[in-house]
């Protein structure tokens, strides 16, 4: 199947209309903590507040999407001031005073737990450019950079963080180049940043080298520090949906390079890879974790659907398809995005259920916790849709 | 329903001949390893091998089982040197230079994983405590009671270990009164130790007045120092199945005191309590997880049925019959008992699934990771089976 010319000015609507109309206004401003500043959202699937908690990601990645609404949908007043918000929490509450974030603060900022890497940072990197970005803040650009600067210290300075592993069994994993990567692209679409480049080019050769294995058409969570495979349980443990965001992130590379035919070919290869590994053609969706040589999975939970793999399948395979036109990609596309909206999308309340069973159930209401918050949904229906906007504009039928 | 004197005896050479004739075949000989020591535990269904490395935890439940068995059910050499091989194995390679125990270690004993709590070590004392008395071997008694005066000095001093969180919102958890309990009963009835009666007693007060709620008929799994709920995700996590063991650690303990009414009292409550809020009336089978105040709980796998809660409803609730006999106990044991033999056993394999999602279907087929292993099935065979036998020797249809 292709998309039509019609088909794809119909997704541009749905994704466009679900973003504003359905996503954005389950969380603000109800969120918005006007005591404390930052947002409260671990919600129940009516919205109703669960806990008071602050997860200092989503904090990060709910300020982001806010200053990102701001720059690229509509300048509202409302979506500029409820970023400065989450940046001001950020900056005031999320900090150890050895300069590391916490993972986990009371609603007044009191920390919880902090963790031994540094994700809270990537996600406090993206939301300071985004908002700079929107503000003109120079301040939080100074910010963003600084903390690129400081990720890019933990990740390439061994012994900086406390590791949980000893180093009997070294091992790395995809995450750190992924979400590096995409930190780094969205430095240099916001605020700029002369060293994205060739730090991107570092990452993608990482991943090309060490965790892409043609052979076995497949992409693995982690690896020795050579890149080999660690046949032991985690060593085995992939996660699809995981190796398929780190393909659009390629892709977009891609495309941010005038269509590159090399980083195509690469994306699509860890999409394909990964789609014939995580799609289950018994109840459709994709699989959490699967293992290389399809042993047992250590993680008990393993073939439950989550929303998150879902929204980066179908960022993934829009985006291949749009820069490919290979009509593989588009039945894909549909098969990811028709189930996501039939079992994940709450027709009420809206907004998606974050965890369902193998058989396409629900497993558990939560709109947000401590993991999940306004971030992957509006992420997908936001990227899609300017995707969708460029292509319209651009092409006639693919 | 009542049990008769030849349900009872039924149900004793069933527990009997399913320890002896299928779960301790499923592992034993097979899983030793004779050229490290120590045991490979790792296996799928059938028993193939899937990872070489070994959980410290459960090669001292091993040890322990093992020992267990040639003191109580038959003095096999077999028994007896294959305990012996895991005794060498964790005082050979499974302690750091602190003294503290690792969590996950290599084949060979390199260490994978050093862990913030003292588990490992509270499984070295049951199982070092069993050798001694299985063996005589005094050096590893005095192990036994020396680690076990080292997990009481962790449980008892502030700051001793990292904490996993800060001090905003301290927390105490019913699983270190439940497993020094257990550990020190265990001590008591192989070596003896003089400790044991007084800790016990503190660790039933500490469960008793801080994690057993009379008025919302509940025990807690976590709560503040002063036994104070705490009303966030994770304050308000109930296990059922957990709380369940504590209950029938306590039954034994009223057991050991010659029926002790008040001890029966208190663990019959918690039984009472946990079965209401963690069976499942519509598939059957006992939930992992509950809110105590029925809201999302964060981990999605939240319904999904373990093994190891349906081995210790098993016990409390034939544990509760026999010291009761209220005939409730007895319809509840069978549904247990009903729901385990015919979801997870593997009739095929032997030995039980560990995971099944929360129709009964099963998620997952290891036998073995590094969380399972040969302890709470044959653990619960044993104890039932020891049970039934003092039973239908003291009394007639109860």
């Amino acid at each position: 199947m292709a998309y039509t010319q019609t088909d794809l000015k119909d997704l541009h609507h749905f994704y466009s209309n679900q973003l504003i109309n359905d996503t954005v206004p389950f969380w603000f401003p109800r969120s918005l903590d006007r005591e404390h500043g930052g947002y409260l959202l671990m919600r129940d699937q009516d919205g109703t507040l669960i806990d008071d908690d602050k997860a200092v990601w989503i904090q990060g990645r709910a300020a982001w999407l806010l200053s990102t609404l701001y720059n690229t949908v509509e300048p509202r007043t409302e979506w500029l001031e409820s970023a400065k918000s989450g940046i001001d929490f950020l900056n005031n509450h999320c900090f150890d005073t050895d300069g590391r974030m916490f993972f986990h603060v009371t609603k007044g900022g009191q920390p919880i737990r902090k963790r031994r890497y540094y994700f809270s940072e990537t996600f406090a990197v993206i939301a300071n450019a985004a908002y700079a970005k929107a503000s003109g803040d120079e301040a939080a650009a100074e910010k963003a950079r600084y903390l690129f600067g400081k990720c890019i210290e933990y990740a390439t300075t061994p012994g900086l963080l406390e590791p949980k592993f000893t180093a009997t069994r070294p091992s790395k994993g995809i995450g750190v180049p992924m979400i590096l990567m995409n930190t780094a692209q969205q430095l240099r679409e916001t605020i700029g940043d002369p060293r994205c480049d060739e730090l991107i080019d570092g990452f993608i050769k990482e991943i090309r080298t060490d965790f892409v294995k043609d052979n076995i058409r497949c992409v693995m969570e982690q690896v020795a520090p050579d890149g080999s495979i660690i046949d032991h349980i985690d060593g085995r443990t992939l996660n699809p949906g995981h190796a398929i965001e780190g393909a659009w992130f390629i892709l977009h590379e891609a495309k941010h390079r005038g269509n590159d035919p090399d980083l195509i070919n690469l994306g699509c290869k860890m999409l394909d890879y990964m789609w014939e590994r995580g799609w289950d053609n018994e109840h459709g969706g994709i699989f959490y974790f699967r293992d290389v040589f399809g042993k047992p999975v250590q993680e008990y939970w393993q073939d439950m659907k989550f929303w998150w793999p879902h929204n980066e399948a179908i960022i993934a395979t829009l985006l291949a398809y749009t820069l490919t036109g290979d009509e593989k990609y588009a039945k894909w596309h549909k098969m990811a995005h028709d189930y996501a909206y039939r079992h994940f999308h709450d027709k009420k309340n809206g907004e998606w259920f974050g965890y369902l069973h193998r058989d396409g159930t629900v497993a558990q209401t939560a709109k947000g916790n401590l993991f999940k918050g306004p971030f992957h949904l509006p992420r997908q229906e936001w990227y899609c849709s300017h995707l969708l906007q460029e292509v319209i504009k651009t092409k006639n039928d693919l």
